[in-house]
């Protein structure tokens, strides 16, 4: 993380800013914090309650589109973490990443979609951003959206 | 969770009675301890032996009978917890639940097939059920059955 | 384990040399240390860069050639952890393992190819090896890989 930049600042530097942090589709909370370890719930490209990308990969669009949507469900990974921490400035580590892909046979390009979220991880947290990654194919996900990603973080 | 009431009891004022736990399938176990968080293996719909639910969804049948399998799936981790802790009145959070549903391609209801799980760990828990979780399709899964749940636990 | 085996010794009396770390296809790193965590990142069947087993089950071929690339994810898995720690006879108990097998619909034994990465656990760490696990299907894994394993350990 570059000198005298928070994660925070480094995210507005990016020229992002947090969305509203999602409400749960069902019974569940967004995140729980156990000890230091931050699990959030499995992320969906939503912006402001409307899904961005629907259908298995390739016929849903291209690997940029949904690397894209990937990067979507780590903002709102982020705006739960915010909500759930007071600020993102908290995440010490960013420790695991379980990205699902809705694939269709012979898609063999999770890790490519998957980087979409990955790579903000590390453009936000630098050093700290850097993840054990599980990228997947999925035969279908909730709402039909093209990818679903959980995250895992240690905080302070 | 009410005032004068355990998990096990309010387990059994819902009417329900632990199952024998499951044995596994093959060569792992039912749960490992590891500090005080507690993993429990992926937990299918089996009852006294025998899978009450296969295929996927939606040709398997109807939501709330995935739901009731989803609830099965929970029933048997209970079980499992159980067995390992002595009582699942050990338990002081319910972290995340992992859920994969056999999906055709196109079937986007997961959410609702898992909160057949997750709606129980809050009967059972109250607050302290409230959990992360990630909801996903799965092409195929171990003997045809129709969901598969795996559960992580905060223990005292 | 036996009495005056390392798992790093039983590993060589078992026949297996540790491969190199495999790399990460994408922007993230083979593992994250968090506590006494360590996860490491999905493994796929690689050895010396090429892809052993690719395409969807049964169509890929039989169940022992599944378990067998099975295997060499959990080596390759041992091989990053070796990298991390210095050596595996840090590990302290294997706790987890993700599996995830390329599955056409209909085809339901998962765990039988799981057991390639699980027996191996057991064979290297003995008690210690005992794992919890989830093993399910996917409609497509990185690169036509037939199988992926993720792995957390707990580490001295």
């Amino acid at each position: 993380m570059s000198i005298g930049s928070t994660p925070s600042q480094r995210l507005a530097e990016l020229g992002f800013t947090l969305p509203a942090a999602p409400r749960p589709v069902a019974s569940y909370v967004p995140a729980v914090l156990s000890g230091n370890l931050l699990f959030i719930s499995g992320q969906i490209p939503i912006v402001e309650g409307k899904v961005t990308m629907t259908g298995p990969m390739p016929a849903a669009g291209s690997i940029e589109q949904a690397a894209a949507a990937a990067r979507q469900c780590a903002l709102n990974a982020l705006a739960v973490a915010a909500s759930e921490l007071g600020t993102i400035d908290r995440i010490r580590r960013v420790v695991r990443v379980g990205c699902f892909v809705a694939s269709e046979p012979h898609f063999g390009n999770q890790p490519k979609v998957a980087n979409g979220a990955s790579d903000l991880m590390l453009a936000v947290f630098g050093e700290a951003g850097k993840h054990a990654r599980a990228a997947v194919g999925s035969s279908a996900l909730p709402l039909n959206v093209t990818v679903e990603v959980e995250f895992l973080f240690e905080v302070e």
